[in-house]
Formats: structure tokens, sequence, C-alpha cells
């Protein structure tokens, strides 16, 4: 690291005032408050971003990540790929690229949306930094302050910052195995048609949903189209997990069965590349996207140059789907995993889903369990996990769920982790009988006034067997 | 690149809607205009970023560009530096990070920023996608709707956008040959507060100024800090071009100056190593920054793992200051070129600045010469500038005023650019006096109305010689 004694002394140089900490109190915290935007009143943490400090240290076993694992990309075709864009093209590719992507990087894009069958014109396609900005830049063309966006319940906990950055009105659907309930979706659409209002877009991630792992089924993803092209409502179908399918059939992307008039589609390489480059798209109709590149240009310029000629090579290799398809080997084998330990060490009162595809394993305890509160016990005991409230706009719903990741750690330390956090369950299980004298699993309407969304979002799929 | 032909069918596949091309017409216009956001209608394209498709074409002399000439990085260097990233960390490289940045490369960022006397606290440094990304972080943190900003005029093409996407109110604040008129921005500061207005920021590129080139003097620095201490208002201050000195003695920052409690800091690493990897950061104090991490969370999730690692390996050759002393070297040269080729080929109506560092020369040309009709016809012979308006908010002042930039080609191409620009401002100036019988530079007030701050603005450092 370059240090400061070679550095030539400039004119003026002083040392910072020697007060600058020690005054930073309430006055200062006032005075910068004031010139605060609005939307920072509703701005809140993702849960994930706050626990990422934690979750470094490496005796954490961190469930609470949404990351692939990327010590399966071979270490000697990151030098091989890096070598030939060294050789061929280092100034282009450490120089600025064009707001929406370069011509070679949209045709790599439209090769991944192919395996889905979809065929995106180019024009249609932006390159963003990660799927993430995707959102945002959804978000900032089409939301203004108190306009309703509608989102599953739960929902990726990563969009609801953005909804709250942009004081969306957010409106989230139950759901079930079956994905959203698109029955509720229609009947909330009506009441705000009553009121004179349309959503600006129903945000959804159809396959192998974050947080909760279940898909929408094929029946309600032709009803959801229909839907949003009777009532011209946008749906902006975010699909990063699409391709990482451990068993069952694929079901047709929502921007397949609409060819895009109506469906705004977000992709990403963080989940079949990797994450640390940032590197994710969008498709959306042209007037659409003409905004979306104008937002781009005021957010960041352009996409990384660096990241798409790395991920250029990437697809030049054509052994792609082979790596694609040995993720699905592997997070399959951590997925069979973390369900069974799951059977083992989690108590009877638990129930989670039962995911065919993607990184996430959704499981929701008694009621009478915080799992915020949980989470400072469970990281006492070295593992982590996202709390159910951070996949709701309210943050007060969720909170005795957790979301799982399954993609990041080998099935041993999965193993390891889930009977940490199934300790801690239980001794909250044992505390609460021993408290109320209840040995039995109560009925969860008598515990405590909760919103009936609060129950229904969970889908029960297994119980753990009596014995484990 | 993979082809659809080996990929599995899906379901349901089907192709397109044949109708999707032909429909695409006033009623879909309409019908996606009905939801856009409020902020769109006053957003529009950063002219550099509009140029970019058109001057890609290699035929074309792109002086409008504000790039740093990366083929001057060693391609060796690059190949050792991701060799070693492979080797040691591959893994990790791909991976998410934190949002705020990796405290390795904050202590990076703190080697730079000593260079010029800075020693800003890590905890107050966040790593962002490009310094692009930090003026919007910064805006988007304290800006609401009609809240009033200021800046230098002619300012960053690039900022005009992000403060137009957040409904700024922006003030521009005209420059001399000693930037921003610190005593009008004093007088403004007056005026808003008569009305119980204070702005959000002044923003300023203080040293070697984007457009003009121009920096701000000692004093005027002193000054500024000053007021912003008084009257309890943030400065912004975006030093890209700090390092990139090619004579005269540095000046302190802003930064330095105030102690990191009014002032803002943005930093990049766009012109010391390299745009295309996207990395940047700004320096603010915690309550600040607390809500920017928020802005950032939401936004893009974190600053590319791959670029930190590999601007890391940059900084750990601890050759990074030797390689910026050879871009100074390189650069100068090139400035130098470009003053001269302007004696050389513009009229002797024209008038430009003389930039000790930077990149850019900000040159005015007779008034009756609007530089945005100009450039289609500089277009034709293969050469391009940014248009002086794209550096004003209003986009009507600055018409006759243009920026070029010196730093991405080589001085051969600087000439010839110089040359062919030179030919079809020569074309328009003896246009203008037969039709106007006129052989004199006319007074300017004589020729059409313009607001006050059109003249001002320009820097007449040097007049063409006579004699050519």
């Amino acid at each position: 690291m370059p240090e400061q004694q070679d550095s030539p002394t400039p004119p003026e140089q002083r040392p910072l005032p020697a007060h600058r900490r020690a005054h930073q109190t309430a006055h200062d915290l006032e005075r910068y408050a004031d010139l605060f935007a609005q939307r920072t009143r509703v701005m809140r943490s993702s849960a994930m971003r706050d626990l990422m400090a934690i979750t470094a240290r490496p005796e954490v076993i961190s469930l609470a990540g949404g990351q692939a694992d990327t010590s399966t990309f071979p270490p000697e075709t990151f030098a091989a790929q890096m070598t030939r864009i060294a050789q061929e093209s280092s100034a282009e590719a450490l120089q600025y690229g064009p707001t929406e992507g370069f011509a070679a990087m949209k045709e790599a894009i439209r090769g991944v949306m192919a395996v889905e069958g979809m065929a995106p014109d180019p024009e249609d396609v932006i390159v963003t930094t990660g799927g993430q900005q995707a959102i945002d830049l959804i978000t900032k063309t089409l939301v203004d302050p108190g306009d309703p966006v509608i989102c599953e319940a739960p929902t990726y906990p990563g969009a609801v910052p953005v909804f709250s950055s942009y004081q969306a009105e957010t409106h989230q659907i139950e759901i079930d195995n079956d994905g959203m309930k698109v029955d509720q979706l229609e009947a909330l659409l009506d009441r705000l048609a009553d009121d004179g209002r349309r959503p600006k877009f129903i945000y959804s991630v159809p396959t192998f949903q974050n947080p909760a792992g279940v898909s929408l089924s094929v029946e309600r993803r032709h009803r959801l189209v229909e839907l949003a092209r009777q009532r011209e409502v946008l749906v902006v179908e975010d699909n990063p997990y699409g391709l990482l399918r451990y068993e069952g059939e694929p079901q047709p992307a929502l921007y397949l069965l609409d060819g895009g008039d109506y469906v705004i589609y977000i992709g990403t390489l963080s989940k079949i590349l990797s994450p640390g480059i940032r590197l994710g798209w969008a498709v959306a109709p042209p007037p659409v996207m003409e905004k979306m590149a104008l937002g781009k240009q005021a957010t960041d310029l352009c996409t990384s140059t660096l990241a798409q000629y790395f991920a250029l090579e990437y697809f030049a290799e054509d052994r792609w789907r082979a790596y694609v398809d040995d993720l699905c080997e592997i997070y399959r084998s951590r997925r069979d995993a973390m369900l069974e330990a799951l059977e083992r060490h989690f108590p009877a009162q638990a129930t989670w889903t039962r995911p065919q595809g993607g990184m996430f394993v959704w499981a929701t305890l008694p009621s009478y369990i915080d799992t915020s509160d949980l989470l400072a016990k469970a990281l006492r005991e070295n593992v982590a996990f996202v709390p159910g409230a951070a996949a709701y706009a309210d943050g007060q719903r969720g909170t005795s769920s957790m979301r799982l990741n399954f993609s990041g750690f080998d099935e041993g330390q999965i193993r390891e982790g889930i009977r940490r956090i199934g300790k801690v369950v239980s001794e909250q299980v044992a505390l609460y009988q021993t408290i109320t004298g209840e040995h039995q699993l109560p009925a969860r309407s008598a515990e405590r006034e909760e919103p009936p969304q609060e129950r229904g979002h969970v889908v029960p799929l297994r119980r753990r067997r009596e014995e484990s």
C-alpha cells in the first residue's frame, strides 16, 4: 500500500482539526438531518447487508447470504480469460463503454435467455451493474412518491429498500406453494381501480422465489400475464435462478408468455458466473428502455467494461452450460443436505419449503419466536440467517420466519449450521413450554394477535417426522 | 457465443408475437407514458453519452470524451495483476463484497488522498461504482424535488442529468480564470436566504475543472470553505484530476481546508488507472455516510469486487505513482499540442482556456455560432467535441462554446482533430461574414439577445496571434 512518507507535501497541508471526532454529537446529527431528503426517512437497511460485516468472520456459517459458490469457478479459467483480455484488448477493457452495454454482451445475454426460450430484441436490452441496479432503474423510471407497487409476500429482501427509496406504497400479495396468489392480486387491482389507481408495476420472482424457494405455477403464469395485458399493468419479472433447476420441468418465463409488451425482464450473471463482477441486465419495451438508459447515464455512466469483457470470455469458452450444470449438481446436494438437516434438527413445530431450484429455503417457526431476536442468539453460536421481517415492506410480518441459503457452503457446513440454528430454536421452544406449561404446539391463533398475512405465506410442505 | 440450437426446449415455448414491432406505435408510447415518474420529464441525456455511439467509429477523432488513455497501461501489468488474483483469491474476487467497500480498498484510497495531504477516517469512506455514482448517492441522500443545488457555470456535463433526475433546482455560478466567482455565490446564498431557503449543496470541481480546465484560486478556496462553515452549507468537492498536474504548484483540496465537516469529497480511479473498472469513492461525515450507504445498498448492493481486487493489485505494485507521473508527461504534451493547434487552426474570434492539468480545454467561438449545430458539421468531418450547452442545466447557455478533450488521443490525432474543427468553424465565420457583409468581429452584444450569463463564463486567457 502506498504510504504518505514519499508524498510531496502540498501547500496549506495541515492536520485534520483535532476536534473533528469529539464534536460529532447531537448538534452535528441535527445539522445534517435538516438537509436530508424525504426519502431517507423511509429508507432502511436490507438485513442481508447488515449481516455481512458480522458474517465475514471465518468461524461464522452464514446461511444469510444469497451468493453463488465462486470457489467452484476454476481459477485457471479465471486466469486464462484475463490473460486473453490482457493480450488482446487491455486498453479497451479498461476504457468506458456504451451506457446500454456492448453489443457483444447483449448477444451473450440473448444466448443465456435463449436457454429459456426467450429471444429479445437487442435494442430492448440494457446491461446493468447487477440485477439490483435493474430493479433500481425500473423503479426510478416509473415510481413517484406514493405510487402503488405490488410484490410477493414475502419478497426479495433487497427489493424492499429500492421501493422505499422511491417512496413507493408497497403492497404484498401472499404466496403459497404455487407462488403468488393471483386471485388475491386481481382483488387488489380491483380495489386500487375503485380508487382510480393502478400500480406502477407488479414485481415478481416467479421461479425459485427469493426468499421462499417456490415457483409460480404454469396456470398462474398465464393468468398473471393475461391480467397484465387486460389491465395494462407492467410486470417486472426478476429471474436470477431460472437456470438453477435441480428437479422438475422448466416453466415458461412470464416474458416468454407476454412477448415483452407488459413484462419487463431482469436477469443476472451473479448466480451463473459471479456476483462480484456486478453484471445484470434488463429487457424492456423501447419507451421504457429509453428512460432507463437516461437513468443509467446519471447513475454510473456505464456498466464495468472489465466485467463485460470477462463475461464475454466466459461465454466464448462455450463451456458455460457445462459450468451451470456443475453448479446444479453441487447445489442440489446442498439443498438435500439442508432439507435433511432441517428434518433432523428443527423442532416439530417448524415448517419449511422444499425448493426445486434456486438458493433458498423459507422456514417458519412457532409464532412466539421472533427470528430477529433469535438471530442475536444464533450469532453467538456462529451461525446466521435472514430474519423473515426483511422480506416485508412493513417490517412487521414474517417475524417468525427465516430465509436459509444453501448455495454458499458445503454439505458439512450446512448440516452444522442448521444444527446450530436448531439448537437455539429448541431452546426457545423449551423456554416457552416452561413458561406456559404447555408441551403441545398451541393453536397458532391463540398465541398472539397477528395480521392474517402472517399466516398463509408459510408453505408447510413437510412436517418433521415424529422421531428424529 | 452460445446458440439456441442445443438448448432444451422449455414447455410452452412459443415465438414472440409477430405483431410485436409493428404495433409499437403512438398507442404504446401513450400507454407507457402514463406510467412514467415525474422525474423522467426533466431527465435528459448527457451529450457525451449520446456521442459515444457515433464516435465509436474508428475514423472519428473524438475530442468529446473524458477518458484516460488506457493504452498507456501496460498489458503485461494487467495480465500479471489478474494472474495473481486468479492464483491467490479467485473465489473472493468473484464474490459479493461489503456495501461500503473492502477495508484494504479504503486504505489504498487513503494512500491516494494522502498525496494531496488528506487523511480521512476510513469510516467516512465509501467505495462507489465510479465517481458518477458518488454524485448520484449524495444527491439521492440530500435532494428533494425543488431543492436548490448550486454548481459552476459551466459544470461537469455528467452532473447535470443527476441533478435533474432528482428534480433539483440547479443554480449555476459563473467562473473565470480563478474558478467559481465566490462573491457571486455569496450573493446567491443571500438571495436564497431572503426566501428562507438554503441549497442542499454546492457542487464544485475546483481543480482543473470539467469542462473549463481552470482551477479555483487558493484565496477563493479559503473563502468558499469559510462560507460553507458560516452558512452551514455542504460543499461537494469532485476531484478526479488533482493528481494530473502538468505545471504550477498544487492547491489545497477544499476537504483539506475544511477537515470534512462541510466538505464531502469525491474521488475516482477513472483518471489514474481505468474508467472501465468503474471505481470511485466518496468521503462524507458519518450521518451523511450512513444514508449514502443505504442508498448504495438499494442501488447496486456493492461495488465490483473484481474491480477492487484489480485496483488493490495496482496499488500493491507500488509503481502507481510512477504510472501517474508517466500519464502527466503524456498528457502535458497532448495539452501543448492542442493549444498549439488551436492557435493555428481556430479563427481570431475564438478564445480558449489554458489548463495547468486535467483533461479539458474550453473554447468559445463567436456567439453567432451554435456549437450544437456545428457538431453535426464536425461529425461529417469525422471529429467530435461536447457542445457547451451540455454544461448548463438550462441547456440554453454555453451555446457557442465547446469542451475539447486532450487526454484520449495522441498529438498527431489532436492536431488533425483541431484542424478539422477549425475548418468547419472557419466556414461558419466566412458564411456569417458573407451574409452580414462584416469582416470584423462584431460587438457580441449586438448579435443577439442572450442572458448575461452567456458572457462571462468564457475565460479568454489567450487570443490567437494575428498571424498564424
